[in-house]
């Protein structure tokens, strides 16, 4: 059983955090740096964006955790240190300034950045930064931490849960940055997962490598990918548990525990996509394979018309159908119903791809709150999938027509 | 030499057009239908959506045209007639009713709709409409019937030219409607496109098969493939030229003048974008080929956040160089040059990958006037191309988030 529980990256036993302004933003009230500490080295496994253009911090990280372990990681959010010629250079100072504040080894340290590509990273709020996130450590700082990594995110994203492996009570917590560029492909946006779970390098990277094709890679804001998009997750072993080194049931316990959080943050991501006002969920059952179902759902939530359409609580479901015909899967374009759901109930709008009569007043009322979602069935296999959106507004226009000023 | 003149699918000789308002749309000052006929039968070339959603009247024009023949178009706005139960009936009768009123081959006739999708077409405004269609048809109709086929288009969008082949003066003219769902593959938005040339009908399909991807499958508005973009061309052999039917000297000069007007209609549908403020064009070079160039240059034009950036006017060459890394395509990102370029100038932003210092001063002039040129050196080949796109602005949230009502 995975049992929600307050907290975010602090929750598993060993783990310290903390999040302050160094400097890198002028505005003084944003916190823009963010740290977290393990008492002990914990293995590491991290997923990449695949964009070509890779942020530096994301070369170093990989560098660094290539033995399989790491203590700490350490995030500056307000510059993306991406396409600047000394990139290389300043994340792995950044990264030995930590090391070396925290005296741990120079590559146990994840190190990430997210904000603006092409502006060089200065030093020296980061040099002011460390000290004050070493001081400020502690059991209680996970939030700040989730505060710090935001860029555009409206809401603080962390959760956490706990689980039984082995006998021993484990724990697992998140956070996570979203909002705009935010179509990961492979990889994700930033987020950083503590776990006390004894869990070898290896399996704890095949348990990430796996989940994110269901859960982050699946999300889409505005069809961006990042070349910033990292996922990472530290597990020290501080429950006990014997550790994990292949597959059966402590595994997929492991693997629903990761998913539960996985699921949760890709909701959250959504639902603060930039300038959203609405989180989009595409359901789709009845494809010939996952795959299939897959980039269905994943074509519905990307299609720029049908999130305006959202936004404007109009049951375009037509668009819906337009998606899902040059999404490239192969679907019997006669066979699909659609529908749409929210908690004031469903309504059936499309079926055997033509157009059903409908009542408009209580499509409206469905598609006026906050989570929708657009239910999809292919009608012809057992293959199903979600993806996760947001509507398109007029703040996600007036956010990027000016984010650097 | 190809040279513009006045008028559009009025300037090939023996072609009439009339556009009237028959009733499809509730306001009566927008015209909802247009007709465009040639005094004897054209050989006829057309390319549709790659959307497995088809508009029902792509299915009947296909089958009209199949024996290389067409000598009318009938072709109606605000409603697509697509994924309706009765479409195929409804675009077969519309087709017959025109052909009836023309006297003319029931399967001479090429038949399109554009609009909302799903909505079953009402055949009685039609039927009301062709008699008006027939009497108005006439030599200066080419405007109302560039008129008839608009929908959230905000610019009539028409051109013609003159050349010569055979020692004959030539004509070739189109009309287009774009603007919204616009990101074509393998064809296009409506574009009916008439010429007075003899030509084959294998040869016309040829030059148009192949203009096409350079020309309307570089653009993009949203990224949303229609249901119903087609191109079509009528050729009626008037212009008294030897007929092509191979390659040569004349068939390059007909690829010449049909290129000068679709590159022509693709800048009018791009400028014209829903909500556009901005026409946008990148333009690729020193790609290892050029099929390399144009996935670089239709990933940058089809960036959420470069548009809105653009709408901006804010010099964000970062997410320039995103694009291209997640474009697929296969690039040495650190040996990129970007720029941006208009009438009031040309600026370095970035080179070799990296940013370089500029005047943001500059930079906000230059991207302050209506046409911007993004322009991408990959540095390592000769394929170059250029994709066509507009700006994302807050109108096209407000266009989309209420199309239906």
């Amino acid at each position: 059983m995975i049992k929600r529980i307050d907290g975010g990256v602090c929750a598993a036993k060993g783990f310290l955090a903390s999040g302050v302004h160094c400097g890198v933003r002028k505005n003084r009230t944003k916190k823009d740096i963010a740290m977290i500490y393990s008492e002990c080295r914990a293995t590491a496994a991290a997923v990449y964006t695949t964009n070509l253009v890779k942020g530096a911090p994301l070369l170093v990280t990989k560098k660094h955790i290539a033995d399989g372990y790491a203590q700490a990681v350490i995030c500056n959010s307000g510059n993306a240190n991406t396409c600047n010629a000394d990139g290389a250079l300043v994340a792995e100072k950044m990264s030995a300034m930590a090391a070396e504040a925290l005296g741990i080894r120079a590559d146990d340290v994840v190190v990430a950045s997210t904000g603006v590509i092409g502006q060089p990273l200065p030093l020296e709020p980061i040099a002011e930064g460390i000290p004050m996130l070493v001081k400020a450590l502690s059991r209680e700082g996970g939030s700040d931490a989730a505060e710090g990594i935001m860029t555009t995110d409206v809401a603080k994203k962390e959760i956490a849960v706990e689980f039984e492996i082995g006998g021993k009570t484990c724990h697992m917590g998140g956070i996570a940055k979203g909002s705009g560029m935010i179509h990961p492909n492979m990889a994700t946006m930033l987020v950083f997962m503590t776990t006390d779970v004894a869990i070898s390098a290896e399996m704890l990277q095949k348990a990430l490598s796996s989940d994110i094709k269901k859960t982050f890679n699946m999300i889409s804001i505005d069809g961006d990918t990042s070349t910033n998009d990292m996922v990472t997750v530290l597990a020290n072993g501080m429950a006990g548990n014997p550790e994990i080194t292949e597959e059966g049931a402590d595994f997929d316990t492991f693997m629903k525990a990761l998913n539960t959080l996985n699921v949760y943050l890709c909701r959250a991501i959504a639902a603060d996509g930039e300038g959203a006002t609405k989180l989009l969920e595409c359901k789709v059952s009845g494809a010939k394979d996952e795959e299939t179902a897959k980039t269905v759902a994943k074509s519905v939530i990307c299609s720029s018309l049908l999130k305006a359409a959202m936004f404007g609580a109009d049951a375009n479901w037509g668009r819906v159908l337009c998606a899902i015909g040059y999404s490239g899967a192969d679907v019997d374009v006669n066979a699909v119903d659609v529908s749409f759901r929210s908690k004031k109930g469903e309504i059936l709008v499309c079926e055997n791809g033509a157009g059903v009569p409908f009542s408009e007043e209580k499509a409206k009322e469905i598609l006026l709150e906050s989570e929708i979602e657009i239910v999809v069935s292919l009608g012809n296999g057992a293959g199903e999938a979600s993806a996760f959106g947001c509507d398109l507004t007029y703040d996600y226009v007036k956010i990027n027509g000016d984010y650097r000023t």
